[in-house]
């Protein structure tokens, strides 16, 4: 199932089913780094039924060298599109199939203008589903950001104190993981108090934490180029009815969706199982979206675990189950975990539990 | 010359000059942000000679209502895509031009595919121009995050000592940045030590701080959405000859060039000021880069100052001046400062001087 590193190009060619005279242009960075290992931010691979270029620039001629083994490097001077072009031509393509939703409109017809005998097509692009699939290298990196990610939790619980503004909270975090060795943020972390907290998407501001209140915060870390993602929402000293009810719907609608996760249930079924458990608790309404998402070299990707993927999840991938529940104006509850599914079940990759934390 | 914020819409609709039946459509975030004040990650904004409307989806309902003023607002329950036919519908449009280079290329067939009576087309886009003239509350937001900035490299020339690793000194440049109120960092913080100050594009990593290393740092803290971006190269300890040499060569090109710049040069002219002195020191292959870059809502934006750009540089726009010397396997020195382009000269955004700082 998983795809080893060195055998992704020989994957990617056997789904992409290519003929003689077809090319396929790889513009995303992370289907690149996955391909290859090439890490700059300027490349494209050109993928032929019995050819593979990387086309960079030459600020990365010794590092596109250590990092793609032997896969062949073109070093261009001015733009890609010029070295896409000249490449195209020597391979005497007749048709290059692009990632549509990975390029853009403007360098779609600068290739058009210039390559007047090849074909240029959207798509179909097969990178998405390859990479959903996680392999042991990847597994491992992922657990090793998570594992990070769950210290630094561990660790700022004991930071907390009143007059402390959710940037600051942020701040920590993010310096922690990067003490721990992590290359960076997986996202701009999320540090919302109460009545902030019921936003989604929450950026931390300037609010100060005061007893009474709730704290969500959402983070991850980078390691290997590998993302975490976890979301743990804790009271600051006592916590009311409604709170805590909330937070046992939240709760159960995360176990439940854990218990039933399996490959070759559809993103709609996996969601509507955490749906359903906060339906019955009154708080259908309250949980405004989707139950999950892929994480790996990006930190949403596929699978989308939401009403609107009717396709199986395949085996193998990581993805997040997080339930959440907003209440405008009051408090938002959301618990994150970490998952990789198998057939008949999935393992979480989380070592804490979710049991509500009380500062 | 500057565009105060609530005259920006019609400034870009003079730019534009549209005609009845033609529209507009942004879709670059940092330009929605410009026009509009909307801060949110999914957004597009629609204008026609006498309409303007921003498209959102229902997560920044209550966001888009604070930030736009009196914007109409539009939320989606779908795709931008299914609210944008709408709306083009509703205004009768005819001809949409699209920003190519911000567009992707299945998005574009998505809108072309359902608005079958709308001409689709790409550009011209007069935003990049029209942003590169900053107006006082953006010079104030980038002089508090280059403040915050210098702070920062004053603070972190007590923390050097040795064994410390480049990942170490940058977690500790972003987490300052963060204290004194930065929403975050400009951008990947560049700590390069030595041999590793060769690669202009240097990733921080595990290399450890040595007595005789060059230290080179590039960084920079976004403030109100606006960036900064400084480079200071020092040393640790004793340094030789051939360091000085470079050091005092690239420090007179960044002079030479600040002395000399001002709006209605062009980007080429500009770069070569700086050029022809480190060629007259002997470097002139080893400055591999381009002069500088317009900064503001995004940490590279127009106009460049390279040998590519034969356009005037407007009145008013920031731009970075960073001359920079490698040689490979042994050491890079750059240095790089802030300024406002007047006409006849230029206003230095950085209170700190480029005097070496032998640590």
């Amino acid at each position: 199932m998983a795809i080893e590193g060195s055998n992704r190009l020989h994957h990617l060619r056997q789904s992409l089913a290519l003929n003689q005279g077809q090319g396929f242009l790889v513009t995303h960075l992370p289907d690149i780094r996955w391909v290859s290992g090439f890490t700059g931010s300027n490349a494209c691979l050109m993928v032929s039924p019995d050819r593979a270029l990387l086309i960079t620039d030459g600020r990365y001629t010794e590092q596109a060298r250590l990092e793609c083994g032997d896969l062949p490097v073109h070093i261009v001077s001015a733009s890609l599109t010029d070295g896409i072009v000249q490449i195209a031509t020597e391979w005497g393509l007749e048709q290059m199939c692009l990632q549509g939703q990975h390029v853009s409109w403007a360098e779609v017809s600068g290739l058009q203008t210039k390559l007047k005998r090849v074909v240029v097509e959207d798509g179909p692009d097969p990178l998405a589903h390859l990479r959903s699939v996680k392999d042991e290298s990847e597994l491992s990196a992922i657990k090793k950001a998570l594992a990070m990610t769950e210290e630094v939790f561990e660790e700022i619980l004991d930071v907390f104190e009143e007059g402390l503004t959710e940037l600051d909270i942020a701040a920590e975090i993010d310096y922690r993981h990067r003490q721990k060795g992590a290359s960076g943020a997986a996202f701009d972390t999320i540090v919302a108090f109460s009545e902030n907290a019921a936003l989604p998407h929450a950026r931390p501001g300037s609010r100060s934490l005061r007893r009474g209140d709730i704290i969500l915060m959402d983070f991850g870390g980078v390691v290997d180029g590998y993302h975490s993602d976890m979301t743990r929402t804790v009271v600051f000293g006592r916590s009311d009815k409604d709170f805590l009810e909330a937070y046992e719907a939240v709760r159960s609608a995360l176990l439940k969706a854990t218990e039933r996760a399996a490959a070759g249930m559809t993103g709609e079924q996996l969601d509507g199982v955490a749906r359903q458990v906060l339906t019955e608790h009154g708080y259908g309404s309250a949980f405004s979206h989707s139950l999950g998402h892929g994480v790996g070299l990006e930190i949403h990707e596929s699978p989308s675990v939401s009403r609107r993927n009717v396709l199986p999840l395949p085996e193998g991938c990581i993805i997040t189950i997080e339930p959440g529940v907003y209440l405008p104006g009051h408090f938002g509850v959301r618990i994150e975990n970490m998952v990789q599914l198998q057939s008949g079940g999935c393992s979480t990759l989380n070592r804490l539990g979710t049991d509500l934390v009380r500062l």
